[in-house]
């Protein structure tokens, strides 16, 4: 018990400091997408693997093993116990992974990223699939030393979205499929149209209103800042949680959603309880609960007929005549669904089916059921399958997403995760919050915002991802039918469904 | 031979890293002083001293120990031992000093500076001083721990001026003093007082003008970039050089000398051979080398008649009217002598006698010859006597400084030590560049810049310090008089005395 408790202390102490050392990297990373001088890339690629190898040291620190032998879980209460999962699931992989593998595979997906770069823009796919060949090689290895005897692919998911495996996705997108493919159809079929914006949107305005939004959503700026990027993203825990977004002159909601879908990823991080601070319970406990939050406050918020309402008056007040006659119409324009090829632009409706391409496609990679070689032409003949128009160039297909490129398969998955889990709890949120849309239709999205910090954000890493979602549903495991049904219901009703 | 060979290699790879990580804290402190959100202080506090303790670690790890006793140096080029002289220099440092020590100075220090600051706002020397007492004490010991028998007050200058000591301060100082204060008394006793500006200095304006001027005097924009701190600042080596300024809307001067300054610190990092990128060659070789750059950057050059022309024409486009006549008024106005208690504030005829002042005490403190209980008795006493005025508050007299609260004991001389290298280097570049005035009055100091660049800035760390400076100067060993002159005769000039 003694023994335990020392254990404990000193591997939580050392833990402490990890986690310290993390977040600077993390803020490495942030300076060097918004502020960083353009000439100073090679230096701070040194001082990146620089960290990364120091990291790594710290991680495999034999006395991590050691601590963890001489502990008895039994005598730890819930947050110890959670400490010591999340702990060992990162000391036993970050051991398993031979360090020469874990190095060359920094090296090459830092190589690959360049080179899919390159033939995205020049279309040119046979020129990255050699890298692309060798990145799933190095990725299957590494699959290989963490699997025991697990499916490869699970155990890449596993790193992502805990506790999480293939078959499991492969169940719900089997649930999704049917229902979206038919509404989709039903949309396209119905000859409706919801109009575009026209109109002149000042990005320092947009700016503004962004501003304006992440508060509205509860971003704590005494605890954050926002910065342009050219890819917006969040970063950092604890109290130190940085946003970013982007403007462009002829889309303004391109800076608005992307806004306040980075302010739902910072809201988790900023209201962890500050208990877990700099320790494994004070981050986001999966990717799949991230993109939950983000999900929600962009879409089942952000899109609501309600909010909406709020933000037509808020652009017209801005940026004057935005060319959509009213709000019902404004709603239908934020919700347009429109055939494209582009996973990032699509709607609610067809951004899992995206999804789904890409799980069953990289999945077989992973597996060794498909060879890179054949990758383009699956990749074409699926979308056709899927969403009725040929590919007509590489760059609306097999090389729009950097993910593969820098290593990441088993990511995918965890996007859509995030929608059905979003859907989970919109419909719990609503039952709690019979009056919400009131509120949303004032710009105040307060209730849902400290509904969600008060049931799933404060947790961190406490529980499981499933579980997170379960507590906060009234024990509900999570399933796709409330996101399937919302989604029904929003969409039957603007396109008239 | 080959063991050498390996050994060395072996140590610089090891050394690279640690640069590297150097440099990420270093950002972390800039990152804090321009854009951290302010609630996250605490956090931040934590990352700071992980990075320490693991940089700490590093420059005490035994392998440099093993590696530096396999090396022969007779074997090595010029920047091998070089490289090897900066890391033994260090390695030896902080192996000597023990390692609860070196914590116990960093926490109580970075409780002292806040212990000061309050003090200081509520004018109140009695409680800072137990624990600036505590402070001296513990550089004691730690002085003690490296210096070898050497005197204590050495044992902490060498560390800013590698191989300076103090009875060479004192030698300088000697030779100093006298034409100062005689220059300052017929300065003050000449009935002249140039007038003051006057006029609206919009901010966002001091801020473009600042950028043109950092442009002007070279500053590289591809690897750095130029912020707001409250007190400015250059931060970074190699690729990544940044600056910071500050605006004060009825002292457009802070602006711009604060600018010219930092831009002089920036121009040593970014000038240094690409070649010694991330080894120990690739930052400026000591405090006052450093201090040499900016303050001839800002007095010598941009101070000068020739430049201050070129000002005066700048201002008045940016600003209007500046309620100065004509250059010659102008030039005047730059360079008014004033009595004044304040260092930060001193003109280049009192500035070293401020700094002769905080040499003796801190020296006098550091060898015991002085208590922290006479301390600010003894500084009001010298103050009245060599600036023939009375000490109205603590804030004016002992507490104005930061540097004693955050431990540092002999830094102070290597302001002046600055200020008699640029001397030196100004006096050996103007015979070589007879025409540098009409460059200057065009507002263009690049044939100074670049001077100072190719005979100052490239080495790096490769001379030790007063070797860099007199191999600038055609061989000759840095001395007081040039700088003497230059005041004389420049301030002579403007007084008529």
């Amino acid at each position: 018990m003694a023994d335990t408790q020392e254990a404990y202390a000193a591997l939580m102490a050392f833990q402490r400091r990890t986690e310290a050392l993390g977040q600077v990297a993390g803020r490495l990373g942030w300076d060097q997408e918004t502020v960083m001088p353009e000439g100073a890339a090679p230096q701070r690629a040194e001082e990146a693997g620089a960290m990364e190898a120091m990291l790594h040291a710290r991680r495999t620190d034999p006395r991590i093993g050691e601590w963890l032998a001489s502990i008895d879980e039994a005598a730890l209460d819930d947050v110890g116990r959670a400490n010591l999962r999340h702990i060992r699931r990162s000391y036993r992989r970050n051991t398993r992974v031979p360090a020469d593998l874990a190095e060359a595979l920094a090296r090459l997906t830092s190589r690959a990223q360049r080179i899919w770069a390159e033939a995205r823009a020049s279309e040119d796919v046979a020129a990255f699939l050699p890298t692309l060949g060798e990145v799933v090689k190095l990725r299957r290895e590494e699959a290989a030393a963490i699997a025991d005897g697990r499916d490869l692919y699970d155990a890449l998911l596993d790193d992502f979205e805990p506790g999480m495996t293939g078959a499991e996705i492969e169940t719900m997108f089997g649930e999704m499929r049917p229902r979206l493919v038919d509404l989709r159809a039903r949309i396209l079929a119905s000859g409706r149209q919801p109009g575009a914006l026209s109109g002149s949107f000042d990005e320092t305005r947009q700016i503004e209103l962004a501003r304006d939004l992440a508060t509205r959503f509860g971003y704590d700026w005494a605890h954050g800042r926002l910065d342009r990027a050219v890819h917006p993203f969040s970063s950092g825990s604890g109290l130190d949680v940085r946003i970013t977004t982007r403007s462009d002159p002829r889309d303004p909601f391109n800076c608005i959603y992307s806004t306040i879908h980075e302010t739902g990823h910072a809201a988790y991080e900023q209201h962890i309880d500050r208990a877990y601070l700099l320790t494994p319970l004070g981050r986001g406990v999966s990717m799949g609960v991230h993109e939950s939050q983000s999900r929600i406050f962009e879409n089942q918020l952000g899109r609501s007929r309600a909010f909406t309402g709020w933000l037509f008056d808020a652009m017209r007040a801005g940026f004057g005549d935005i060319g959509v006659a009213d709000a019902e119409a404004f709603f239908a324009t934020v919700n347009r669904v429109t055939p494209g090829f582009i996973r990032t632009e699509a709607d609610e409706v067809q951004y899992n089916l995206h999804i789904m391409l890409r799980f069953d496609l990289e999945r077989a990679l992973i597996r060794g059921a498909l060879e890179v070689a054949d990758l383009e032409a699956a990749w074409n003949e699926r979308f056709e399958a899927d969403f009725g128009v040929k590919v007509d160039r590489p760059s609306n297909g097999v090389l729009q997403d950097v993910h593969w490129s820098v290593g990441l398969f088993g990511y995918f998955p965890t996007y859509s995760l995030g929608n059905v889990y979003a859907g989970c709890l919109h419909a719990a949120m609503r039952a709690d919050l019979p009056d919400l849309d009131a509120a949303l239709s004032a710009g105040d999205p307060e209730p849902a915002t400290e509904w969600l910090a008060a049931h799933v954000q404060r947790y961190g890493g406490l529980h499981e991802p499933r579980e997170v979602i379960a507590r906060a549903c009234g024990g509900r495991a999570p399933e796709v039918a409330p996101l399937l049904s919302y989604l029904e219901a929003k969409f039957g009703a603007i396109y008239g469904v």
